[in-house]
């Protein structure tokens, strides 16, 4: 079975179930259709096939141009057949993290996007790195700056690109946001709101136990709010104070509840941010000389709503919902296949991470920490 | 001229312009009407006829049920005897600022509402008390703890009541967000996010004179933030963090432009706030176990807006549009005549005052500070 075949198979199995009959047709259409712009498709490896990699990455892989998922590293054999077959993917491309370095032989897999937890992003993307692939990396880049050091340097030597898997930089009404900031559409920016969060579920999953996530709310959520902040604000925070919040001291025992954060940029322009895993806040807005703009809810995978007001009213912002995963993926295989640096690269990582580390020593210390 | 004529006459001068022919017919029906429920109604004199009180509270008196205008305090003679006239307010009853103690004489006062730029709230306050008289002062009570606790003991020395301008505690959306959390119908609070900003106009008002003002947007519109946090969480915060913004230092050389300041409750809740004088923010939220309600805009005179959210979708809270100063006076008129306690008496004015002066300590030292 060619690999066409196989991107097919799994694109229909996954829609619709087996669909032999139709298979053909959909693998000749695609043949005589579009080309693909430089040569072939690039083969992507899923690093740990959890609910990320189920529910959205696999299938936006599908939907992808420049991309194919061509491998699958797990710790569950049996996972990982279910997956090859469900997909495509030849068992020769099934790697479990003990051999997984072997991925250095195989010519299918030109990209490594790691989704394990966040306290196993370094190591994964070091040995991608040395194995001579690329990688995309979930966020958080990692539990510590030092980490997304060894994770810049590792690409950098293997002379291979890092991104960070920040979907919202490909989100048409996230892109609005920037665009009415950058051009002052409203006028001058003064402030910025960002607030993430929903009430977690299940109490023993590993985004609770702080030895896998490295933190709570913050690193999984605020790190959304944070992105907002900056890319919004169009520059660096120079300080940040936080307070923490705690219902629930058992579900919340080795990482935080709720953490409010608040950033000041060189400008003068500030932004009041919160993250939770107790409840459901989910909106950014920017506040300017002339007007505000908003997206509530502003991170969900689809459904994003969007609006404007000046002293004409409120508008509506109007923009196609947009499978993020697939645009984030294909947009990093763009890159690597033009030799031009992606626009969420580790260094982009580097700096949320930097910043989270401020906000929970300020929420520790009670001290605003100058960054 | 009787009192009753005057009142009425005034309502219809402000209302329709001079109807003398409808008068008459109008106090008679009044006359004949509902009675006065505990007697007379109570006589309020404005103390600074400036904007609040000629476009809010002049009119808002003509609409209680258990006050009127009968006094008039200005250092301008001819917008006082403008507004007698139009208020039908006798001549006698006209103040200055250097014969206000005279008022001690004038029976037709029962109320002095003071309405004066915040650095003089205290001393009118107490000279209003030691003149005998009840005192409603607007927010912010008062510019430093200091003052607070010298304007509740004046008034506690000649037995009379102190209530602070909240007008919001006389709000039917507000206070419905007050009930939404004290009875936990979508569950435990977790976080409260509360904003309010406008761009200010006019930079040489008082409010822009940190020696009239004794603070920017925070005393003036960042304090119905914190009263929404504080009434909301039903419990006081024991710990502030705060940022300050500041886009325009020409504008704002004296007082601060924007400011953000985030609340630690006992309970671990915590609320994200802000106020700005640059930019419209205006939103209440709560964010419980089960769902979300919020108020948007949260604290205009008219057009509050309230919705919530469950699983079973979001819903519009549904409430009459009051004259917000209106109820807050009948309220404190009604208080005064049963001799029930004012419920936003001195000593939650100084509370705010307190937790304001703690959050320019953490914007200026950059540290929280315990409450």
């Amino acid at each position: 079975m060619s690999d066409t075949r196989r991107r097919f198979l799994g694109k229909l199995s996954f829609g619709f179930g087996a669909a032999a009959a139709a298979q053909s047709l959909f693998v000749a259409d695609r043949r005589a259709g579009a080309a693909e712009p430089s040569g072939r498709k690039l083969g992507f490896a899923l690093v740990g096939l959890g609910k990320l990699s189920g529910g959205q990455l696999a299938p936006a892989l599908q939907k992808t141009e420049h991309c194919r998922l061509t491998g699958l590293v797990s710790g569950s054999p049996e996972k990982a057949r279910q997956w090859a077959q469900q997909y495509g993917v030849p068992e020769k491309n099934i790697y479990s993290y003990d051999t997984f370095d072997r991925i250095k032989d195989n010519p299918d897999i030109d990209v490594v996007y790691v989704v394990l937890p966040n306290s196993m992003h370094a190591e994964y993307t070091i040995r991608a790195a040395q194995a001579g692939k690329h990688v995309l990396c979930e966020k958080p880049m990692a539990v510590s700056v030092k980490e997304c050091d060894e994770m810049i340097a590792a690409s950098r030597a293997a002379g291979r690109q890092l991104a960070i898997g920040y979907r919202l930089h490909f989100e048409p009404y996230n892109l609005e946001m920037v665009r009415l900031a950058r051009e002052k559409v409203f006028g001058g920016l003064k402030i910025i709101e960002a607030t993430v969060g929903f009430a977690i579920g299940d109490p023993s999953q590993w985004r609770l136990r702080k030895a896998l996530s490295g933190g709570g709310s913050l690193v999984d959520l605020g790190i959304y709010a944070l992105q907002a902040a900056r890319c919004i604000a169009g520059e660096e925070p120079i300080a940040v104070s936080a307070q923490a919040g705690l219902t629930d001291p058992v579900k919340f025992r080795e990482v935080e509840e709720s953490i409010l954060f608040d950033l000041k940029f060189a400008s003068g322009v500030v932004a009041s941010c919160a993250s939770s895993y107790a409840a459901v806040i989910n909106r950014y807005r920017a506040a300017a000389e002339r007007g505000w703009f908003e997206l509530a809810p502003a991170m969900n995978y689809h459904g994003i709503r969007g609006r404007s007001s000046d002293r004409d009213g409120v508008k509506d912002l109007q923009f196609p919902d947009v499978d993020q995963f697939a645009a984030e993926m294909d947009a990093f295989a763009d890159c690597i296949q033009n030799g031009r640096p992606t626009t969420v690269p580790g260094e982009e990582g580097r700096r949320d991470v930097r910043i989270i580390t401020a906000i929970y020593e300020a929420a520790a210390t009670g001290k605003a920490v100058a960054l």
